[in-house]
């Protein structure tokens, strides 16, 4: 079985591009079309949006999944709308992996011993999308309980070619109040980043070069990136904050290993909603929002390639 | 509109405990008759576990509902069997809330900006079950992320009457490993106290002696527990780990205030599985299943009021 961060890099070194979709669905941002035709069908409100978010995201999977490998849903935005919106959610899953994509479900998920395991088993489907309810090749995960929370995941994730993405350093404005606390001579997310790369290492295959615990570490604060890279040389990252939130492709350089490989580049709101963008509101409109999705989705793997050590990727055959 | 945390209290003095029941289902363990009448039913596994777990937790529900004031549903065993096993999740929360249960989603969400906001929306009902897709009284939060991110969850808690438990210390083996560093002069559970009283004050109606922001701290550290009560007088505890998990009613004690009131304390497995005890197994078996978990919440209860300030809520009228 061949591990989530080999499974990652092949995919990388196909699309030749470190860039993840995220794929987060606002009802009042949709294009009314979709509002309108999802209205249309009946039922009721959670019914109603869920469509939306369902017809919308897939929409978003079939612009994407030409260009890049992985994609990211925000699980929250389908958990808000109840039963619905969580079958729209494992139908935009599927599809994602109907289309080739890797799935990181963003779920933020955390909790102890056999509480974590029952976590771990319905989200950590790895290679065979039949093997979790929830069809994800790798989940985002919560620290704060302890390095022992990490364990049910980590083992789970090893036995079906899963990954993890620890948070580590997030990319909201308030994420140093707790992160970056000074704690015994370091700062806490080192601390957390120590946990992430001894689990990460524990569970390791041989032949692996990186891990298949990876972690979270926002663009939006470049220097803690830079260090934390260093600290977890084979801790796959995820790093989140580019565009919309504020971080540059410059920022998100010290993510990535000279190869152009070890991280992935996340955009959501930039993508999904790029024709509410300055800019390529003038050019498109809400009319021709498929084409601003496209065009976003292209300007983000130019960009990337162009500042960033994944500009590698594109040298090869 | 109340508070949270008064209409807790409120309930806590109608039925004259602290006692928090989880719920907390699993296959393996659930009486065969139930398990039984699950698979006759027919359906995919997940249909049938799911059933399974619907019918237990109801049963539990109404043989609790007589004596406590308030369940916690544990997210994760409904989340691992994907949308059935939710859509039982969703059935059992409205059984509580029908039997005039306070109902606590023991799912440990936590999420940055927009992305926490709906998670909020989709769990926080409060006062109105039907506010929300999840009907939830009060949900636990996860902090690593920052105090920022506590910030939409208390907001909409205050417009919806509803309430929140933030990990603060948790029960587990591995808990001190992040939450017990000494940062910049005190522990990292001291920090996020400080931050948890900061958000609970600043949404605190005038009228309330509590807030309705609170705290997880578990009863498997019975001197963290005391500090932290002195760190947060006026914010809601929520105690695991009494029970199968080692802590005793004398760990749990330091939660309370004189009055008995300021905290719940939690037994999930304990109660759940009552039958599979020593002692409770020779004298019910599994035959009488239902006896033993009645049994379980009236010595429970009895603990509490022996060995707390609980007791006094056994002296008023």
């Amino acid at each position: 079985m061949a591990g989530f961060a080999t499974r990652l890099h092949q995919q990388i070194q196909r699309k030749r591009t470190p860039a993840l979709i995220g794929i987060d669905p606002r009802w009042d941002w949709l294009p009314s079309e979709i509002r309108q035709s999802a209205a249309a069908a009946g039922g009721s409100q959670s019914e109603i949006v869920a469509r939306g978010f369902e017809r919308f995201s897939c929409e978003i999977l079939e612009l994407a999944a030409e260009h890049v490998a992985v994609v990211k849903p925000q699980v929250a935005f389908f958990e808000q709308y109840g039963v619905p919106g969580l079958q729209a959610l494992q139908t935009v899953m599927r599809k994602a992996r109907q289309l080739g994509l890797l799935v990181i479900a963003d779920a933020k998920r955390g909790d102890i011993g056999t509480t974590a395991e029952a976590y771990a088993a319905g989200w950590l489907a790895g290679e065979d999308p039949e093997a979790a309810a929830w069809p994800a090749d790798a989940l985002t995960i919560n620290p704060y309980l302890g390095g022992d929370t990490l364990e049910p995941f980590a083992s789970l994730a090893r036995d079906r070619g899963a990954g993890l993405y620890v948070l580590v350093r997030t990319s909201n404005p308030g994420a140093a109040e707790f992160q970056d606390r000074l704690t015994e001579g370091t700062r806490m997310y080192s601390a957390v980043a120590s946990a992430v790369v001894r689990v990460s290492e524990k569970y390791r295959r041989d032949e692996d070069s990186y891990g298949d615990v990876g972690a979270v570490v926002g663009a939006t604060w470049p220097e803690q990136l830079q260090e934390l890279r260093a600290l977890m040389p084979r801790v796959p990252l995820l790093v989140p904050g580019y565009g919309s939130q504020g971080g540059t492709s410059a920022d998100a350089a010290g993510a990535f290993a000279a190869d152009g490989l070890g991280a992935v580049v996340n955009s959501s709101r930039g993508i999904n909603f790029a024709w509410r963008r300055p800019g390529y509101q003038e050019q498109f409109g809400e009319g021709r929002w498929r084409e601003a999705v496209a065009a976003s989705i292209g300007e983000m793997i130019a960009d990337l390639a162009e500042n960033t050590a994944a500009g590698e990727l594109r040298k090869r055959s």
